[in-house]
């Protein structure tokens, strides 16, 4: 493959983009919704769906668009878009995608880390369809595991990515998960029902479910099965939990020995009400819970003293991909009708705490000092909302 | 099925235990390993298997002994073990088993729980070898999801369970697990490449790796494909996770709406050094990790400073089954050479901690008080054990 490594990279031709977005950096273009937008609707509108991009937006005719499949293969293709639309059976799934860098401000706010500052908006569900990684590769009669073939090697078509000298995009996943009927890793060409959008990966994009989204490559330039995982600096120098002692001046010894984030773990964030909020009774706490891997969120529990007490939400939009495994976010509710700290008093400050469990019984981490890493990763250590309820009965007395 | 109502139940003829075991409750017959013996070995000896019953053993003749196959099956079986043996194809698996309430001594130090008060031992790792349930169960026909096939129940032939008025012990996994060829659900009668003693089954048992123990159902007597789960007091009233607020007032408005644990979380513990002992550097820490779904485990941390910094521990015994899913632990070693704490003093108390990471970025819970429940079930919280280093040099000048 060549490289583009003209770093002068031109963001001239992005795409037009949703103006109510919280932009956390303007080029490469990312943004999320705002958070109480986000859990008004299981699909997540295409418009509102976060974006994380690492370079800019590829302008791609779809006529002229090919995927190379090759490496590993007995067979490699060049495939046009109706080839992938017309040779192969059409999938549809629900799955949410998360960057491993949500919640990552949280993180920072503790110590500071590198890294894009999102909020808890940097994931979102959509309906994808495509056809299945799976049967593009038997089509290119994959060779087997002992044959050598254990990564499946994805570039993009977004040159000038700065991390890695100007390269494309790139990331890899297991040949397990990519050949997994139950994995239901798609190269989608729709979301929502429509074309891809530039910005989401026109004209084609991985969607590989249950794990980070950083391995959901858009604007698909290559497959290549190989026997290593991609080499791309976002493999290999990038999306790595370390523990604590590592830093930006020892890190290099670390990188190495450390795997690459592929599944994603148990997370929930309350989205409404905002923090530092002031309410009067009765209100209702909302937010998402999602867990990797296809586990399913069995409960989110709420707390409105801190974490010393809790109890369970009630959880909306249980949905199963094509496998029966949980690729989806699941969306909770929880109304507060009385506060008996209230009592006699004019307000009460209250810490709102969720935190979610999975089927296989992993819960959230309490603290973001324990999982605190040098990158920023997979923070998910119990969600918190300060807000302050107010006295309605004392109200009507004044 | 007939069950024996009998509740007369008689301990006279238990097989002979290894006189080391640490017994928990003689009758029926819990016990674990010694933890420092436990970790000796990859492959636990199958003296020293911790043994979890919850009736008498039954002494069952494997020349008359019959296996049904029953429910939601186009073809109804009754399989004697030479014919388990014959027809199906032989597979072996390494396994770690683990209780779900291994740990729960500590769960009850912080608030008191029921249950069998086990150690950090109640798991251990074998070989076993038997026919996957996925081929005894095409071979019955059995009905697909659709047709309402959803659960694979099995009976012992344990009679006289107290908590279950008398029946055999029963319990019940997915038929996603069940025909998961990936999933390495064995109907075993081999432990460490000899017939199954009788504490652990004889002559057949389920082995249903990277979930909880309770599942692996002991001396089987029958298995039922069915719309529901198992009916047994052991999936329904037990083996259930809750919230803090749950108590044995308030518990039965939540047996119903609470699932059944299925998949084992993240665990690790230290075996050695024991609590409270009294070491010279240098010293070695050892211990195991282990995690369930078939996630592998991906490192293990090691504070020497209650959990303020850490470390990786050295991993070994990493173990792969069948189908590339990592069914057993890993054990971890980590030296100590030098404290510098200890300079100048005599002796130093420092409290080591252990936590596992899993490949979903699951890791342990820092406290107890966090999950907390009124089973005391997966209590896998971070594991630590205080101990006194005593200063060599000084002593050398004495």
């Amino acid at each position: 493959m060549q490289h583009n490594n003209n770093q002068n990279v031109s963001f001239a031709n992005e795409p037009y983009r949703d103006p109510d977005f919280t932009i956390n950096f303007k080029a490469p273009f990312n943004a999320e919704p705002r958070q109480d937008v986000l859990v008004q609707q299981f699909i997540t509108p295409t418009e509102k769906f976060y974006v994380r991009n690492h370079a800019p937006v590829p302008d791609i005719n779809g006529e002229s668009y090919a995927l190379k499949v090759d490496g590993l293969v007995g067979n490699p293709l060049i495939l046009s878009l109706s080839d992938i639309k017309n040779k192969f059976e059409k999938v549809t799934i629900n799955a949410s995608i998360q960057c491993a860098g949500n919640r990552r401000t949280m993180m920072s706010e503790y110590k500071k880390v590198r890294g894009v500052g999102w909020g808890i908006a940097s994931l979102s569900t959509a309906s994808w369809s495509g056809c299945r990684l799976k049967d593009i590769l038997e089509y290119a009669k994959v060779f087997t595991k002992t044959e050598g073939a254990l990564h499946a090697v994805f570039w993009g078509l977004d040159f000038g990515c700065p991390e890695d000298n100007g390269k494309p995009y790139g990331s890899s996943i297991t040949m397990e998960k990519a050949m997994d009927l139950d994995g239901d890793v798609l190269l989608a060409y729709e979301m929502n029902g429509e074309p891809l959008p530039r910005d989401h990966g026109y004209p084609l994009r991985v969607i590989a479910p249950g794990i980070i989204g950083a391995r959901s490559v858009k604007w698909l330039d290559k497959v290549t099965v190989s026997s290593q995982e991609s080499e791309s600096f976002f493999q290999r120098r990038d999306y790595k939990i370390f523990h604590n002692g590592v830093d930006w001046n020892n890190v290099e010894k670390y990188w190495d020995k450390t795997p690459s984030l592929q599944e994603l773990s148990i997370q929930s964030a309350i989205c409404i009400p905002a923090p530092n909020s002031t309410l009067y009774l009765p209100f209702t706490i909302t937010g998402y819970a999602t867990s990797g891997g296809g586990r399913k969120v069995e409960r989110v529990d709420i707390s409105l003293d801190g974490g010393e007490t809790w109890d369970y939400a009630e959880l909306m939009g249980e949905d199963k991909g094509v496998c029966n495994k949980y690729w989806s976010w699941v969306l909770f509710k929880y109304t507060i009708t009385q506060l008996p700290q209230l009592q006699n008093k004019d307000h009460q400050k209250i810490r709102l705490v969720c935190r979610a469990w999975d089927s296989a019984s992993n819960t959230q981490p309490k603290d973001v000092k324990d999982i605190w890493n040098l990158r920023g990763v997979m923070n998910n250590c119990w969600h918190f909302v300060d807000i302050t309820v107010l006295n309605q009965s004392i109200k009507n007395k004044l």
